[in-house]
């Protein structure tokens, strides 16, 4: 395939025109798509209610230690599933609570909780001045949703198949301004890189100038293996220890997408004095979160190798997905010089990066045909990606059908963006 | 009997004596009672999980809608449970959203809300200097911890049987920092005093200095008599449509103590005003809330007259441990001048105003001879009751056996307490 920047005047109108047959033959056929959100299909919610249903029938009401899980009490969570999560996230048990149904609710609660009252003795972040967060794009918007919610100026840096560029965070956190990240550490969304072992070292080693600096560790997607060699990332709080910066770490985890997307069960692990502020906190907050849920996932998950066998199940349904996607892509687009995307080997995205200045166009032409993508720009803080380049892929929730239709629209939509510039 | 102001020397002396053999008695036994906090007990759990079971047992996964409940989506709940919430506070259904187990998180991120953010267009509460609140008092510990917890200031207000202090209350909020104000109208805790129409009317009627006046009305016990004659409430937002005054209350109610203490579902009542700016911060907050246990909720509770026929249910289990403890309390302290009561048509909790000075030796006297009450002074903001005369008991969750030795060993310890000081 000739790229376009190569072609001829008279290769360039033919190649336009093609481009513009195709969408508007795509246009005509009045699709109606969702591609917007990681939301898994309902092939994979039926998988899991079919292996909850005997949690579910269960008259179990008890936890191991004998505690009625119907009533209140219990704020961290039933010992067995802290125990769980506990092995998920290679921590021990008394650095777990076990959350509700959201993982994001909780970051939310902590950064409230930072910006309100303060974290690690020092004053509320409300109270200091225009605190900073170092946000790495592209990214997740719901990260970047928290920290423009509370005012938190977001200064970019960019992520590279090693994780954050490490240089530019190292250079930030001398800022004593500069209060923390959100980071995605395993199958970033949405490129779907996992941090180098060095970028985990180097940032378990960073000393920042704020004493109540905070990385938001979202391991979103830690178990989300699309192939059985999945990728590697190192134990955050393994490698702070060397350093003495566990403070400085607070990790998030669900089940979103291993049992129920709006019925699953959330955790946070941290340091003991990190714990220690955050129960003091939901102890003002809640009585206690759904115990029953909790007991009825680790009914299904007594392990962490139950977790796995659940995740194995569910690449099977994503794998295809994915690689149908990618096939589009590489078919459309490959050797055009005008897209480039990495092949993740878990989590929920494709991260697409077209011409400069032209993802923007390209959501609008797929959207006018029918197909919802995330808001372009979505992936950069207040929804502006100054290179107007990201377009995020979710193929999760589509039937395979749809998936390549959408995928052919969206190609032939950057193709016709990409021309557009020529 | 013979109060004890009344007493000879000699009688009072017998009167001692005998008591405190009494409470030796009681003591020696080892007791270890949990009499502190307003949880159902066990025996309404099992009453619960039963009509709880064939929705547990159901494979069914769809709203009425068609929208699927075990994904993400719907911030604001399914539209026949806002529905249901919508017929229980009387309102309508766009006036309602469905939240999770807690409606203490609601109330706690609600009152964040306007510290970080600020309601109906002011400046946050956090920029506005020394906010104050009204507490009514006695009062829920778990409301003054979250005014303590953003660091409002409180104001005590006396209760009665008619509600707060009207005239202290519309004083009062001639103050424009007086931001608000917490509110149980129906069987208020801990008294379960209900607010007579005229307070309600006079409620509805203030115009506070405060544009962001507003008051959390926590209708925790709205259907929760137990008498079939329950007390009647005005619906907050029918009498505040009369001055134009409702974007002053925000309701919470939940289902805690309808279904499961720690798996039940909460919800928001509000003007279409306040619903706004309260989804666009749950909108940041959390995907959606726990949609499963929607349904599950709306299968056995279909509408308002399944929620009160199971409030029936429950009547039937609480109502004789009510009564056993009103029955010892009048027994053993009646005429004695030493104490005060009221009988409460409904919620969770008798309140008991001994002589001023003695409830904190009381409760001691109680934790000493294994009985835990709720701390005494937690019914005032800061835990401090300034007369040191409120004692809230919670009859709920011992069995009637247990009961009856708790309140007989309560009173005990409150007769030697008064006992003292003569």
């Amino acid at each position: 395939m000739k790229k376009l920047c190569e072609m001829t005047k008279e290769e360039l109108a033919a190649f336009k025109q093609e481009t513009q047959s195709r969408y508007d033959e795509l246009k005509s056929r009045g699709l109606k798509i969702d591609m917007s959100r990681g939301k898994p299909g309902p092939v994979q919610l039926d998988m899991v209610q079919k292996d909850f249903k005997k949690a579910f029938e269960s008259d179990e009401y008890k936890s191991k230690s004998g505690f009625d899980c119907r009533n209140y009490g219990l704020l961290a969570g039933i010992d067995e599933v802290k125990e769980l999560f506990a092995q998920l996230l290679e921590v021990e048990s008394k650095n777990i609570i076990v959350g509700g149904n959201s993982s994001l609710e909780l970051m939310f609660s902590f950064v409230g909780q930072c910006y309100t009252h303060g974290i690690g003795g020092c004053a509320p972040w409300c109270r200091q001045g225009d605190v900073k967060f170092i946000a790495v794009v592209p990214g997740y918007d719901r990260h970047f949703g928290i920290a423009e919610y509370f005012g938190i100026k977001m200064v970019n840096v960019p992520i590279n198949e090693n994780g954050p560029d490490m240089d530019m965070v190292e250079e930030l956190v001398k800022d004593p301004m500069v209060k923390g990240m959100f980071c995605v550490p395993k199958y970033s969304n949405p490129d779907g890189y996992t941090y180098s072992d060095e970028t985990v070292e180097r940032l378990a080693k960073m000393k920042p100038a704020a004493k109540d600096f905070r990385v938001v560790w979202d391991n979103a997607y830690i178990i989300h293996d699309l192939y059985d060699e999945g990728d590697n990332l190192l134990n955050i709080f393994e490698a702070a220890k060397k350093y003495g910066t566990e403070d400085n770490f607070v990790e998030f985890c669900s089940t979103s997408k291993i049992s129920f997307p709006g019925s699953g069960i959330s955790a946070i692990a941290a340091s003991e004095a990190n714990i220690k502020e955050i129960l003091e906190r939901l102890s003002m907050q809640i009585i206690s979160y759904d115990k029953m849920n909790q007991l009825r996932h680790y009914m299904v998950f007594p392990g962490v190798q139950a977790l796995k066998d659940e995740m194995k199940k569910h690449a099977e349904i994503l794998r295809p997905k994915f690689e149908a996607v990618l096939e589009i892509l590489e078919k459309e687009l490959g050797g055009l010089g005008i897209a480039s995307w990495h092949k993740p080997n878990g989590g929920y995205f494709i991260s697409l990066n077209v011409n400069t200045g032209s993802a923007k166009y390209a959501g609008q032409l797929c959207r006018e045909a029918g197909l919802t993508l995330t808001g372009v720009g979505a992936t950069f803080p207040y929804k502006n990606d100054p290179d107007d380049r990201n377009i995020r892929i979710a193929p999760s929730y589509p039937s395979e059908d749809e998936l390549r239709t959408s995928a052919e629209l969206l190609c032939v939509a950057v193709k016709l963006a990409a021309a557009k510039e020529f």
